[in-house]
């Protein structure tokens, strides 16, 4: 499948990572450990790190988080990012201790203060993402804005006037992120801000839920604006095990065409047609290409109405054929019928010799 | 929230139902059940209807599938939709036994078997759904489409082309899909028929996977389209129990903010703030609220840095404040302050409050 084009924005440094000007949409997460948990924070962030995650960001509440941020960023595999509200002096300190950037809202650390983070960034050549949010801001911009969208506009307005004055401090490595729960607000914010700037930007919709209904909000949030090329690094918020998140992530980014990581299933929903299991039978698909890291797409489908048409699309296929057989697909050619207890390893055959 | 817009479309009767013309956008499923065995037909109808299904459609390949429609029409709570594929004969019978509508691809019809569907359904009073399926598109317009996008144009101008023949029968009641397992083929269909023509739309996506991935895709790909107020039904297509993708439909049709059905939850990820264990919370408040019909947001926040906006905004909602205890509100007011043992009881007291 052809890649999705992608709007072209400034390129920003995060410790190894570039964030946009054409770089791949970086998928980040965020811990949910204690930060001060040394021990417990880089824990979650190795197992991110295995799951694909490629930026991290810890919560800096406090003095304690603060203490243990250099031995986090010492131990972390992943470039380190400080998540700041409230007090700049944990974000200056952030910095001091060797963060690749920090995330802080003005809105509720005061512009002024902001500004004294962003010269400090600059000086020290670190990045930060100005994360302004639909539930951080004043109640009087909730009352002007009469709709989803007119308060998506106003966010979009307020990020770039905080860019802007970050920008005159002499700091460049600028991110911005403009979410909210309601996925109207958070494609306006988003448009807004593409519109009228080439900062990157850090997609994600807040507060999104449990692990099903954040996976729905969010893609249904951010595909409108992937499939517009706008975005250049993404967090999935779920109430979850952020591990999930990534898978998500990589599930999003390759139905929008953006970008694909790992083997994607292509399976019908089954219907009165369909003779055998094929639920289980995605199962074990996904079980034995479960460490496969190159991008291919396995089609599994139920009966002959759209079964060869779709697995001949892609790259590997299996369609159930009336007599209980199955067809093999592969690279657009019909390979031979297998019985039903050889199919999925003939399907895994077929992937190891493409992927060879 | 204010309502998303939707564009007007010609009104179709479906059993006791109506697709298009302002209607509210309806949820079908289709059965998996082998439709021949009529008592787990209709079991599985029933439980579909009760999580929310509105129509249903069951796959009738057979003389079998097609002698056990009688009792199934009889016995099925919903209007039910025979799905039929190559033989013509099968959909006339069908009609003659009294489904709400057929669904046909003239594609594995052929054009001419399916006028005289077209024209038996318009005799009888019944409805046709024209599923264009990019799966069974024959080879030679895969070739001569160079995008996912073309493909979808290509989708779009044959299904048009299917309905203007089927019209000039006296068919009157069409509605239209162009499915596709690539989202953005999937939207530039739609697109394409809605910019030509206003009959209504049935939206889905083929072949989206499992649960997760199914569920991810599918609002990756009718998000764009909703949002658009494009889509007068819609079918959540999954490998898994079909009484599944009721509650994924549900779950994107109230994030585009096109219809709410039931409780939406707003939860955050939680991170190194938060101090109790927010999922767990959750899912308290999902099963305390179960039974709930009436829309409501309920935000359910970690921590007070976003936590008291999104609380706010929400009808009712609780933000853990630094102490362990929880700030409850209603309808944008701070309440009180409760125990963190009592919040999930007053939240629900709340809920309780609101309905009456």
């Amino acid at each position: 499948m052809s890649q999705a084009h992608r709007l072209r924005t400034c390129r920003v440094r995060v410790g190894h990572r570039i964030i946009g000007h054409g770089a791949p949409v970086l998928v980040q997460s965020m811990t949910t450990t204690p930060t001060a948990n040394v021990r417990a924070t880089l824990a979650q962030i190795r197992s991110l790190a295995l799951a694909g995650c490629e930026l991290i960001r810890v919560a800096v509440p406090d003095k304690p988080a603060l203490a243990a941020l250099p031995r986090i960023i010492q131990g972390s595999p992943l470039p380190v990012i400080a998540d700041i509200h409230f007090d700049h002096t944990l974000a200056l300190d952030a910095i001091t201790a060797g963060v690749a950037k920090v995330r802080i809202n003005p809105g509720n650390m005061g512009r002024d203060r902001s500004l004294v983070v962003a010269r400090a960034a600059a000086s020290a050549g670190k990045a930060v993402r100005i994360g302004v949010n639909a539930g951080s801001l004043p109640e009087r911009d909730h009352k002007k804005a009469k709709t989803p969208e007119a308060l998506g506009k106003l966010m979009a307005r307020t990020a770039l006037s905080y860019a802007r004055a970050f920008e005159k401090t002499g700091l460049q490595e600028i991110v911005l992120s403009v979410k909210a729960s309601n996925i109207r607000t958070t494609i306006a914010a988003y448009r807004g801000l593409s519109e009228k700037s080439l900062w990157p930007l850090h997609l994600g919709v807040t507060e999104a839920g449990d692990e099903l209904s954040g996976a729905i909000k969010t893609a249904a949030g951010l595909s409108p604006l992937l499939l517009d090329g706008i975005g250049d690094t993404l967090r999935v918020s779920l109430t979850a095990n952020p591990v999930r998140e990534i898978k998500v992530a990589d599930l999003l980014l390759s139905a929008a065409g953006v970008r694909r990581r790992g083997i994607e299933i292509i399976s019908c929903p089954t219907c009165g047609r369909t003779t055998f299991d094929l639920a289980r039978m995605v199962k074990q698909v996904k079980q034995v290409l479960a460490k496969e890291a190159k991008p291919l797409t396995v089609a599994i489908m139920g009966c002959v109405v759209n079964g060869p048409g779709e697995a001949r699309h892609a790259d590997v296929g299996l369609a159930g054929a009336p007599d209980g057989s199955f067809m093999l697909f592969a690279q657009g050619r019909l390979l031979r019928r297998v019985p039903i207890t050889g199919a999925v390893a003939a399907l895994k055959a077929e992937v190891e010799k493409m992927v060879k």
